[in-house]
């Protein structure tokens, strides 16, 4: 059913990877890591949300560690962030930016790859998809000390579920075309973008009365 | 050998995932997240434990993330929290108890799974349980960036280490009856529950004189 | 063509589980966490790399759980931390230490497992090494809430990457022998110890104009 062509998964996949290296670049540097942190923060980011999915869906050894342009984009990514780091006040508008475009990529690499492996199900290919997108930046911010982008305030995890969603409906309906792909791809990050410009938040759970007076 | 009715494992993995959902839950809400944090939270905690327990034991996809009983399950946890949590001074003293039944459902659903899966020494089966039943309070607690419980003063995996030699060691004896299941259940909650209210803790390393004067 | 005797990947296993667990059992003592803190912390720095890369190249289920050598040496490792740690105010010099033995230990059991495995290329075969050597000690700092020691300042990575490098690349060339290995854990422990002595650091970032006034 699926005869999506293997290079879009690689472009997205690479994609992915690069933006979000320099996402977990970008946080070292303003941790003030050395250039090893860097390179080692720009892997975690870049790479670790597909070895996770690769590791739920069964395709050992991840991609992550075994494909050389994977390897290469993530290490690149750390060396650009290094060397060519804009100025720490900038960084974390930045890093929003780049999150987005790596949550885009990622939500539909891993909701694509999931959808083609034999035995997994719609709903897990979903949610192989979310975790693909957000578990890079959740293993950055867990390895940088600060709590997961996915848990603060701001709409982040929605955008890769309905990437997910509109890939994986789309390849129950018929084959996937890659403006498909990079359909959903671009509804990810116009939803997360306008939630970050907005501003827009879920809603936060009710004050309870028993601690209205702390 | 293993004549145990499926039911119980998927009741065990019902009220394990519920039950460490609603703990998640409750983190989130103490730490104000918004209603997504609160979900992603729940979902870590509630399905995290049975995850790692099938990366571990290969069991590929996880059922945390095909079964769509256990993700409503954690989902239903997560919604529960948010809309009907108690007053934020009484969440932790619940958290401590859906702790104590998430870790006695949890070591019993991780060992017995693991136990009637061929390769799987018992040894083996011993520790998949105890991870899967330390494992989402783990994920929660360092997602919501805290010390796990498991590391902190008191006795936590002692319980789930005990409850999973029961179902082990029963499991060589004759076949598992899903009395045993339950009593083994008891035995880590009354076990936790006791250690909780009684302020059981396991020894402290004895303060060397070099730091005696700091 | 690997004619490596399988003592020497137990023994190099048995000495990075020994000597992770008491760097875990350490930190774990420096957080005055009680015994079985001190117990789950070592058996986490202990197994944790070998388990994570046992799940990458899908040895399942991993060595770390299954085998009780490996279990005993963990547990060990932490009664011995427990009872007979030095002073609080020697612990971090003695975990730099210990840290490096492991991180010898385990680079080159990981990318000797790894190379030994069908269908691992050699390039992942490298990093399979360098994420055993650090991974027990990126989950001990997780764990015990600190950044880990591989985003610090000092070369830490790199020696590790150079050990796997020289196992890989000795294994592409002809059999491997004990001492090779040996070799190869020598190297990776004098270029770990040379760096923490000289206290010598990868370069850091640029510190750019736009924060030089705050």
């Amino acid at each position: 059913m699926l005869s999506t062509n293997p290079s879009a998964q690689l472009a997205l996949d690479l994609v992915g990877v690069f933006v979000f290296a320099l996402s977990g670049g970008l946080v070292a540097v303003k941790k003030r890591f050395d250039l090893f942190g860097v390179l080692v923060l720009a892997c975690a980011a870049g790479l670790g949300g597909g070895i996770l999915r690769d590791l739920l869906i069964g395709d050992i050894p991840p991609v992550g560690i075994s494909d050389w342009r994977l390897l290469s984009a993530a290490t690149v990514g750390g060396l650009v962030t290094f060397f060519f780091h804009p100025g720490v006040a900038r960084i974390s508008r930045f890093v929003r930016v780049l999150d987005a475009v790596g949550l885009a990529a990622f939500a539909v690499a891993g909701s694509l790859k999931a959808v083609a492996t034999p035995g997994v199900a719609p709903v897990t290919a979903v949610i192989v998809g979310v975790l693909t997108a957000i578990g890079g930046g959740v293993i950055r911010d867990l390895l940088a000390g600060q709590v997961p982008e996915v848990l603060r305030r701001e709409l982040y995890a929605i955008p890769a579920l309905l990437g997910s969603l509109f890939v994986v409906v789309s390849a129950q309906i018929g084959p996937l075309h890659d403006w498909t792909l990079w359909g959903a791809a671009g509804v990810v990050f116009a939803v997360r973008l306008i939630a970050v410009r907005l501003d827009l938040n879920a809603p936060t759970p009710l004050r309870s009365s028993s601690n209205s007076l702390t």
